[in-house]
């Protein structure tokens, strides 16, 4: 039986502890505030990031970090991306050394323009093969309530992989194994700065056309950034790519749409900041994917106006026509 | 200027006559019903299909294919897909010798499993350099609302590709070209499929998690088949394979997936029928598209699920999960 340490008790972070437990594995989920590893060990339940959803008994929750790393084979991160090295700098001593360190994070670090399986290796000393990404279309809600979906974890490790599969499969959770880390991460990551043009343009009032030619451009844009680095053209064809994608770009559950959909309707950043609870997350990766791109001379039309509209005062209203008007002549 | 014949004036061949006419083209519109044609050239309103748009001044109607016809370099075919070779044959000798004929419809003909293009050439006589397709994310009550939308005009003469995407590009319309035929008349027509399914799918209570990992192997399946039958992999992964598909799957504008909500909720398909006005092209292709498949040795695992559930009266809840889980290990 696998002996997971889930870090970060967000939404996503809680539903996949559930998974594993319910995949029949040992889950220690570690919230960083106390009040909330208590409410969680004795309510069985998340109510702030995920209420209504009973928690499996068998699900253990905890503030103290070397509690939840005591004896783990996997180590699954789910903190916010930008907080990764702060984090894992401080958990670095509890870490088993042998682990197989899981990153369930959709984003690229600010300055450094780093993977967060990059800032993994980085800060942990791992070797590359210890560490997976896990990406696919994940709305945490509707897994949460047992809905069927699936999934990719990708690691250069066939066995970690395999491990990592068997760990959380359950009958509403497939995952697949695929060993391409960087389209995974690259997916995961550009994925909310498309879902936050997808949001603009629903706030001002565009329906599924533009939604749907935005999400064909933004793949595209996903996929050419993703060559550039090393990633295989058809992760981004599959459901860590696309399938993520398309879910993000469309539901109501999506914070990064949600967010984007606030400042379509003419809220400045700052206002939807205010009233958001959780992170959403491209508002800050779009600058270090714009970072990336540049240093690889991709061209990102999207994602250079999402930059524009969240972080130079630029007014939504513009941006999708421009984006629409933009492509070039032959498809 | 191009002057161009529409034949057809449900909401989509409605639609594209008035963008052809707002492009600058003289337009004549062709409705079957007299009462119909009668009611648009009076009216400036399809009121039946397209009921609250403003048509423009310029654009005539009338029931008289031979007035349509006359003189015209373009003509436009927007009837339903099953019922284009009858009507072709009526309208055969009036056809202008050296027009071009370009298809909006999305559909494989019963029992030939015969593209619309290939119905076309094979009544009308006309080589394929004069035969042309159009399909992208192209919701028609969007665009009839001026909403920016872009789509592809598949030709394989580039010089008749230019001439079409001249007549029908306007400040809200933007027409890409590409000489793929094959690939984007197979794009729209096994995303009708796939909408139903994604239909059923969501009728049956699940949520974007399902249908964006519907949305990836339905494509997946689509370009399978259209690389068999000579199409480009790229053509998929552009506005007439992804966006057509994303947007149909997604929009309450979508016939086929609204065909396929009912029968998610429980409804036969001769009571959806019995309530639908228009066609749903899918439950007709389905059927079509899985022969064209089997013709190939190509695998199309969620077509052969809508066949079942459409004309073989297997129940719709056991369908969705089916398909999850019957994906390959691998991705």
């Amino acid at each position: 039986m696998t002996r997971a340490a889930v870090l970060g008790a967000g939404s996503w972070g809680t539903t996949f502890a559930k998974v594993l437990a319910d995949a029949g594995s040992d889950v220690v989920l570690h919230a960083r505030r106390p009040e909330l590893a208590k409410a969680i060990a004795e309510d069985a339940e998340n109510a702030d990031y995920l209420p209504g959803v009973r928690l499996p008994e068998r699900l253990r929750a905890t503030a103290d970090p070397a509690e939840a790393l005591a004896g783990a084979d996997v180590v699954v991160l789910a903190v916010p991306s930008q907080s990764l090295r702060d984090n894992l700098g401080a958990w670095r001593a509890l870490l088993p050394p042998d682990a197989t360190l899981l990153s369930l994070m959709k984003g690229i670090e600010l300055g450094s323009t780093k993977r967060m399986s990059e800032v993994i290796c980085e800060v942990t000393g791992a070797g590359p093969e210890r560490v997976a990404a896990l990406s696919g279309p994940n709305l945490a809600r509707e897994i949460a309530e047992e809905q069927p979906a699936a999934t990719v974890i990708a690691c250069s490790d066939g066995d970690r992989a395999a491990v990592l599969q068997a760990a959380c499969h359950t009958a509403y959770f497939r995952p697949y194994t695929n060993p391409d880390v960087v389209g995974c991460e690259l997916g995961g990551a550009v994925k909310n700065v498309i879902a936050l043009a997808a949001g603009i343009a629903e706030g001002l009032g565009f329906g599924d056309n533009t939604r749907a030619s935005l999400i064909t451009r933004g793949l595209a844009e996903t996929a050419r950034l993703g060559m550039a680095l090393g990633a295989e053209l058809t992760t981004f064809a599959g459901l860590a790519g696309l399938g993520d994608l398309v879910a993000t770009c469309s539901s109501p559950l999506s914070r990064n749409r949600t967010f984007g959909e606030k400042l379509g309707r003419g809220m400045s950043l700052e206002e939807v900041q205010r009233g958001t609870r959780q992170t959403a997350e491209g508002v800050k990766s779009c600058r270090s994917v714009l970072d990336l791109a540049r240093a690889h001379g991709i061209d990102v039309p999207i994602t250079e106006a999402v930059v524009r509209v969240c972080h130079e005062g630029e007014a939504p209203a513009q941006m999708v026509r421009e984006i629409m008007s933009r492509e070039a002549k032959p498809e």
